[in-house]
């Protein structure tokens, strides 16, 4: 386990181009001769696209909070087990689009569900794997659900109010663990925003 | 909440028939003029059944028995919520296939799995719905596993030595919770077998 890789998160409201950014970064990273792996969650295995399928189709408006919970967490459980730990243990840096906080933020202080519960599933279902760094990407819903006018998604479509409070979860985690969350504000053009990143990272690179 | 109806759960190992017998028995209290409604777990609604597809499916053969636990307890929160609840407070006779005593059985003796975790997931799941009474049928894995050659699913796949622990945990189960867990051996027929489900769920029904 001496040659354990580095695992960073990409965390945000919708519309806040983590995305774009976490594939930015792998491009930079790879440039710089890093050996990087790129997932995002829930999906990056076989089980974990199915189970997206499932949580993004709006043909599913009556999932239960619960269900809803436990299909991230079951796609989380696959993607550790069969991608992050064995890319880890290779030394690999593994950037993952979502991961446990984006539970804490959505159904935790979206939802209103039991945050006590939720750490200790998904400690459970993370296998006791935690990122050594998340970079959060901060800016209004309001701006963030704009950028995506058609084709929303079932969490997407949720109301603006909802969306306001998992921003406000989101600094709230941020500032519970400042040394693992780092915030960046979305700035005006994208090469802006990832200089930011990249700046974050190459320190923790060091 | 006064006239709140009956929750029957049907357990048991591969090649049991309690399908069969569910549903028989779902016939007989028709026909005695009782609202019953039939239930199959994983499954009974659109999400659930989506979710059967990918816990039953041989090409998942790389799911981890935690996203397994968790995928059934996903499956299971949605049918409490849709389907369980609402029929049994509307006073109905719910008979369901399989319930959390499956979850016990399989992935917790069967796995290994920490029985206090799925205990208090389960709990979480299920809203805190527990059956009125459990009807376990029992019969030895190898005639069971025997009955069905081919299309065997992913679960039924496993080893003898598998099911052989599967059915020491119901029994274990069932001798924990003597009042609700009753113990039906196959019998030769499955009319002999269904009269001795009738009899224990007329005396329930008294």
């Amino acid at each position: 386990m001496a040659k354990r890789g580095l695992f960073i998160t990409f965390e945000g409201s919708e519309g806040s181009g983590k995305s774009t950014q976490s594939k930015l970064l792998c491009r930079y990273l790879r440039q710089r001769g890093q050996p990087v792996i790129f997932l995002r969650e829930p999906g990056s295995t076989p089980i974990g696209e199915k189970i997206r399928k499932i949580l993004l189709d709006k043909q599913n408006g009556r999932m239960t909070p619960e269900a809803e919970m436990l299909l991230y967490m079951a796609a989380r459980s696959q993607l550790v087990a069969q991608m992050i730990q064995p890319a880890l243990n290779k030394g690999l840096i593994v950037v993952c689009d979502r991961f446990l906080d984006s539970t804490r933020a959505y159904q935790g202080f979206g939802l209103g569900m039991d945050m006590r519960l939720i750490n200790s599933l998904g400690a459970f279902a993370a296998r006791g794997t935690i990122p050594d760094l998340t970079i959060y990407i901060d800016l209004e819903p309001k701006k963030g659900l704009n950028t995506r006018l058609r084709d929303k998604d079932r969490i997407e479509s949720r109301s603006l109010a909802y969306h306001v409070k998992v921003r406000r979860g989101y600094l709230a985690l941020a500032k519970q663990e400042p040394k693992r969350i780092r915030v960046v504000k979305q700035q005006k053009d994208i090469a802006a925003t990832q200089e930011i990143i990249r700046e974050i990272v190459q320190k923790e690179l060091r």
